[in-house]
């Protein structure tokens, strides 16, 4: 074992931060600290970018009490980065984590973080630096492969619902056409999660548009008319990422201008995409009230909109990548496996299988015309999103007979 | 008295809807059915013109289990109007009221509507028709006089609070500029709201801009390079009625096309604004993540952020006016009265004392350079966010000694 004698631990956080990813950064502290060959855990601040820099806190040093407080609170407490490795990048990484004696290496992230780890821990072999590298499941897109779902999803998911069920109701309220965009590059989930709160047969939204199908701009026109015309008010949920059938984000089509991150994803803003549409919708179906919101930062670091499951998951795949590295001695990604209704396990899946991979929504998660999603979708979120989801109520309207012919 | 004998009661609601407008319709039927005056408690489904149109509901036949669950429900479960009477349409209102019987009329809404329940109000003095008109205030701009706060509000605030805790922790992991537009025509109190998750000096946000004080774009641009300069990073709140020393709104000033209501106000939404200062910041100060979100319509509707102290008061609002108009016999507006800390009386007030009338930010909530806001108001608004709002915890950060010079 290379790691048989006492060294360091250090975590670090990657990509776009959730309303949990402190619960595994805390999970991963308190379990390692329990190791009698962990000398010390170092937290990386603003992920792999700070190992480079040697920007390390001494963890070891955090009182549980202000550990179970960070865990509460949304958005990476160690601060995150977009960066990736390359070459020499890594080469820098090593000489930092060999200089510190650091022979556990976890990193919270999504497909991204885990593609780093994947590399840092390729170049340990070369290198020969004992090294256990372990990627921790996180992301809001939930486009993980290999998992059933990922931590952070379960909660934003749950924001995007109640985001929703409001909106449905102001909606009903002032009746109109509205536009929301969710978050989320090429899965829909996020999206999808906009339909939990529905309960009455004319409840929104109405159309709901994935990355999953392609988007043509006439047949949104004829749905959003046909909604309007049969509940007098349509609410359309659509992802950020929604593309035409040649796969050409429809928010491109529309920037003027195009951002890349370090890893090339394009920056997809959704305000341009839903005023664009809500343009559409008032120029050629002539509607009067027609409204757009982007629901923006707001899904991944609300304060105060959190699912209780989900808290306790990335709590566990923090606690649970500590137990593999130590005693299981292997690299690898927590991915999470549903194995009751609700229940799940966590395994230690090799890097490589998860690593710069995306999942999108399956075909029986969507409704055979791509506007809506089916029950099997809703089945398979609604434990994810805790305890304490709201309900709507509504009035039984029993009619007065009118009296008077107003005439006009 | 003019309406000693049997009668009917006849509620509706206008205007934005709330978190909270269902609570003061809910507290008009339950105090209503307890008089043995009132014969049938009636409501109007989307608001005035409902009235004209005669679409009444019968709430006296409504369950006390549903109405108390559509008190916690969001958003006017009657529906509302942006309707602005003029003569002829009240002519039809009275029409209406009087074949119906209608003796006391309440209307839940903000400055508009009061000006509503004024019109008619003179009317039926005019017409001799016996009727007792009252005004349930309800914004969450917060802006009617003669009301230390007005229903509606507290919660609004409480999702602005919580949304820019979560933005600023967003914005801390992951650095950059970032500005946040929310509601508020004339009044600030809505994006001063947004202070209120301060907890350490660097938090954001940082620069706070309101409609009270003229917006200049050069020492805006100023304020957010000092403020990157000091911390890295810069989170803005902006009120989409943010104006220029000529009073324009900044948004109209962007806008290709002005959308009016029926009541001469300017559409705006936060978008296209947002956006269009988050490019400039980006072009004149070359920063590369600079990034904009319009909080929108999620404001005033989102399911599950609530303050407790705006749902007793948007309830007693409602059931004052009851009180007020069986028993008082008086038209007026019911406005809210601090009397102690924290503690609020309710009294009734004359209409043309608060009707079509604008309060916004007293300059003792303003701090004097214009973009923070003040120790008084953060007392103020304090007491009414209610129980369970979010705190934010944070590392403390042991550093951890740089070992290796990486040169680069």
């Amino acid at each position: 074992m290379p790691n048989s004698g006492v060294s360091k631990v250090l975590v670090a956080q990657g990509g776009g931060p959730t309303a949990v990813i402190n619960q595994s950064m805390v999970g991963v502290v308190l379990e390692a600290r329990k190791f009698q060959q962990v000398e010390r855990v170092y937290g990386a601040l603003y992920g792999i970018r700070g190992i480079v820099d040697q920007t390390f806190v001494d963890l070891t040093q955090e009182t549980t009490q202000n550990l179970e407080m960070v865990a509460e609170t949304p958005s990476s407490a160690l601060g995150s980065t977009r960066d990736k490795p390359d070459l020499k990048y890594c080469q820098a990484i090593f000489r930092a984590l060999k200089a510190h004696g650091i022979g556990y290496f976890f990193y919270i992230g999504g497909n991204d973080s885990a593609d780093t780890v994947r590399i840092v821990a390729a170049e340990a072999r070369v290198a020969g630096y004992p090294l256990r590298s372990i990627h921790i499941p996180k992301t809001i897109d939930n486009d993980l492969v290999g998992n059933d779902h990922t931590p952070g999803f379960p909660s934003a998911a749950r924001f995007v619902a109640q985001a929703f069920m409001g909106i449905n109701l102001d909606n009903r309220a002032l009746p109109g056409v509205y536009l929301g965009a969710v978050m989320g590059r090429h899965a829909g989930f996020l999206t999808a999660a906009a339909t939990i709160g529905r309960k009455f047969a004319d409840d929104g939204p109405h159309l709901v548009y994935l990355p999953e199908r392609a988007f043509e701009i006439d047949r949104f026109l004829s749905s959003v008319k046909a909604t309007a015309d049969k509940y007098g008010r349509c609410v359309v949920a659509l992802s950020e990422g929604i593309c035409d059938n040649q796969h050409v984000p429809i928010a491109n089509l529309l920037a003027s201008t195009v951002e890349k991150d370090a890893h090339g994803n394009v920056y997809l803003g959704g305000g341009p995409l839903a005023d664009h549409l809500a343009k559409l919708v008032k120029e050629k179906l002539g509607y009067k009230r027609v409204r757009a919101d982007t629901l923006g930062y707001l899904q991944r670091s609300f304060v105060g909109c959190v699912s209780d499951v989900d808290q306790r998951e990335a709590r566990e795949v923090g606690e649970k990548a500590v137990q593999f590295a130590l005693w299981g001695d292997r690299d690898g990604s927590i991915t999470i496996h549903r194995t009751g209704d609700y229940f799940v396990e966590y395994r230690l899946t090799p890097l490589d299988e998860v690593a710069g991979k995306t999942k999108t929504m399956p075909d029986e998660f969507i409704d055979g015309a791509g506007w809506d999603v089916t029950d099997a979708f809703r089945g398979y979120l609604r434990p994810l999103l805790g305890k304490g989801m709201s309900d709507a109520g509504r009035l039984r309207h029993s009619a007065v007979p009118k009296i008077v012919d107003q005439g006009d």
